[in-house]
């Protein structure tokens, strides 16, 4: 398996070949690589029986998918994504097929993203887990503390699709538009950058507790509440197709939508003026997202809360979702 | 368990009271921290059932033991050693005095080093496993391709304790030197340094798989064969009391200390003349430590042998030394 890992990033030493930067990469006791200050640094992991079985999505899938959960903290920071280092640790009996698959998945994302995998281990465990190291630098760091009284809330992306495709999964289902939103979250790399750039944004988050849990994060962070205008929560019509299907109600695509974690949608905050929407809406553009003015950031709430428009405060976040739906299962 | 993490390292912000160079700490989606480029960085774990048991070593002994091994390949890259990330697999049933213990020997180690732990992620798993992104500085790099035809072999401390350490803990022994070497392997960021800085200090290594198996990748990273005089093995009294306690001979010393891994030793090359010998062990002394000139690297030797004094091939590492012990029990 070492070897798989050697072996997966071509780009090596000081030489004319390697990724820009890469100074020593795989193959020493650690790698060494240019890096702008102030560097940016999270590391995330992916644990079979945890966070995904093995038939619910392919190792090039899982790969992939470990690759771009650890990098959207990197996203929600405006980081320039740089350097990825990957600690595998599998079973014994993992074929070097499938060892060879999974990292197939990350170092394609890895080079989609401009991001060189630099460092690797390999230890032997009962199960599959893939921790990752996502290496960045800072232009100017997008914080949870960063929003400001008033700030319209912007939402890039359809939330509650991850969590139901999980859902989907856990059930035995393999297919559709839902499934395929949890196998492979989206890439705000590019977009997050762009963001950190824009003077009149303010705090960023990656949603992967759920959008009610992360945005009260953002809220405590920065002393505010927020107002979570629940209409304009742009609910995926696959969502919407599949709750009417078993013959819900819009109120159940609502809780996916509010309470459903690893969606990995980027949240912002931004000035609430005509100038800075429009800005974004241009944004959007540029980058081909939906992003979804959703509400507003309020110093009249109380600190760290999230209240809807009829002045309900929401709970929620990834464990109160399974076990609501647990016990109505 | 979040909590712990979030709570083990007090300085945050980018206010007064926390680390030098931390701009955003534990708490956001990513560290943002200042760091010198070439920035060095290395992963490691340590996994529950492949690298350690429970009852081996204390929870805070098991933290501190985390940070010393992924921070040995900065120390063997002569790095200057800044953060610390820490992914967490534990099960549900870990109580949080055991995890805090753990936080508690990973943040000690931490603090020694003048390290901050800036990025944390705690997920559930059957094991627990340590996953340690070791983020540092260079000033110049000692890889393992910088040896030079006729540079000395040099040593820090003693060869095969932890091996033989191991082997008494997997035989139900918890006491004693050996067992002490494995469990707290040595640190030597601060020696690393000094001698990155040592213009006639070549290739390093840090010894995690045995002597032989590690040299043998300086050898075949230089181009270059290394003679290997085992006479000059620093066999610890430790190790020879228990070998003869149980009626070996000095042999059987020394097939700990060519194959034994998990020894975290640091082994370098200089130039054989007179200053650079003189400066090593002026080094040594000031450090602490016990240096010992083991060999020298050798162009007419086939490139990337281990040969001993009478000619002969050395071959070992930590699989083939646990095959032997096997073969052999």
């Amino acid at each position: 398996m070492a070897s798989i890992v050697a072996s997966a990033h071509a780009g090596r030493g000081s030489g004319g070949k390697g990724p820009r930067g890469l100074h020593v990469g795989i193959g020493d006791d650690a790698a060494v690589v240019d890096l702008g200050s102030p560097a940016v640094l999270s590391t995330d992991a992916q644990v079979q029986g945890t966070h995904f079985e093995l038939d619910w999505l392919s190792a090039e899938a899982l790969g992939r998918k470990a690759f771009l959960v650890a990098f959207s903290d990197l996203s929600a920071m405006g980081a320039r994504a740089r350097w990825a280092l990957l600690s595998l640790e599998a079973p014994a009996s993992m074929s070097m097929r499938r060892g060879r698959a999974l990292l197939r998945g990350f170092v394609a994302a890895c080079r989609e993203n401009d991001v060189a995998l630099v460092g690797g281990n390999v230890a032997a465990a009962p199960r599959l887990a893939l921790t990752v190291t996502a290496v960045g630098e800072a232009h100017r760091s997008l914080t949870r503390a960063a929003a400001r009284d008033g700030d319209d809330i912007h939402l890039v992306g359809n939330p509650g699709d991850a969590a139901a495709g999980l859902e989907l999964l856990a059930a035995g289902g393999r297919r559709g538009k839902l499934v395929q939103a949890w196998r492979r979250p989206p890439c705000h790399l590019q977009l997050g950058r762009a963001l950190s750039r824009n003077v009149g944004v303010g705090a960023a988050i990656d949603l992967s507790d759920g959008l009610v849990l992360d945005l009260s994060r953002v809220a405590a962070a920065s002393g505010l509440g927020a107002l979570l205008d629940t209409d304009r929560l742009p609910l995926s019509r696959a969502l919407l197709a599949a709750v009417r299907g078993r013959g819900g109600l819009v109120n159940e695509a609502l809780e996916y939508a509010l309470g459903g974690g690893e969606d990995y949608l980027l949240l912002f905050t931004a000035r609430p003026d005509r100038r800075s929407r429009n800005s974004i809406a241009s944004l959007g553009r540029r980058h081909g997202v939906a992003i979804s003015r959703v509400g507003s950031m309020d110093s009249s709430l109380k600190a760290g809360s999230v209240v809807n428009t009829r002045g309900q405060a929401l709970e929620g976040g990834y464990q109160h979702f399974l076990t609501s739906r647990g016990a109505r299962a």
